[in-house]
């Protein structure tokens, strides 16, 4: 028995290679994969519906590692928070995929999956329709925000030698951040509120 | 008379070219700018600082938008909010640039200068000096998210023909979302009132 044939392209890797490309560049091109896996453009687009296609494949990956158990098995607050932790890690590993799956809309199933279960959980929590969207979109302002700010580096502000010009900002930093988790548990639970406030006022 | 000798580069279009370039592709290299320049890599070097430098000429130049005169003229929070405002239609221009400024630490000089106004009106406000910076990256986690969302396409989620498999998404689209300005200053108006919060608690 011959053992199965192991293809040299198939949607898995397509996806890996130009992951692989946007972490590295902030961009990948189908002929670019195509080099990479060695074989031509043209037989790329035989597994993946054209650039488009790859860009929903990169969502899916970087979307997979989300947890988004909590929505439906915890109260709306609590599954709203732990969504957003899950949402935020899983973007701070791949900053530089952000601007680019912002950019086109989300078409990916299982993707939507999560955004279906999203807006169940506040349906069911007793908001109103029309303010779903606006309560997600707000929170994921913030989580994308937060990512990109995660995988930036540990200093974020060189005052160089010359901080007789910035003795604030010298004085701030002195005192010691708290850090991003404190910034984005700090942001994350205002929205929180908020969003218990519009619930209460009827939504 | 001579008329003034028009140099072929300098740093404003250094600064100009490099832009576009991640505009366009979402980076930028020396030897393409001065390709684009017709010049000689190496001469580019005599006018800025490598590519770190290059780095800060654009985070200037993004920056140079942001109206940060609110930041001492009006009290401590309508003053965040209108930075805040301004601070994201300004990164909104160049949402590709924002995970390249991001991943480098701020020593532009006018830029830190920002942050200074900031940190002051806060200090003035009354706030601990280890709580400012954690206010400040919150807000910027949330102006740098939105900004992205703010240039992504007017459809964030296509749905297909199946919205069998998402009709509650389909049915918090239809209700109309208020949009994007309504989620920025939900999530906005919430940061300031928990800002406030921490102020009355001594900080």
């Amino acid at each position: 028995m011959g053992r199965p044939r192991t293809p040299l392209i198939d949607r898995e890797r397509i996806t890996t290679v130009a992951l692989r490309l946007v972490d590295e560049h902030g961009e990948f091109s189908v002929p670019a994969i195509a080099r990479e896996l060695g074989v031509r453009t043209a037989s790329l687009y035989h597994h993946v519906d054209g650039r488009d296609g790859i860009v929903e494949l990169l969502r899916e990956r970087v979307c997979a590692a989300i947890d988004a158990s909590a929505l439906g098995a915890l109260p709306w607050d609590a599954a709203l928070a732990a969504w957003a932790r899950s949402y935020r890690a899983a973007f701070a590993a791949h900053p530089r995929a952000i601007p680019l799956l912002m950019a086109a809309p989300v078409r990916a199933p299982r993707v939507l999956g999560q955004y279906e279960a999203a807006v169940r959980a506040l349906l069911d929590a007793g908001f109103a329709a029309r303010d779903v969207l606006t309560v997600i979109i707000a929170l994921e302002n913030l989580v994308l925000g937060s990512a990109l700010d995660l995988a930036a580096p540990d200093t974020m502000w060189e005052l160089g030698d010359d901080t007789a010009r910035t003795p604030l900002l010298a004085r701030a930093l002195a005192a010691g951040p708290e850090g991003r988790e404190a910034s984005f548990e700090l942001a994350l639970g205002a929205c929180l509120d908020r969003f218990r406030a519009l619930l209460d006022e009827g939504s």
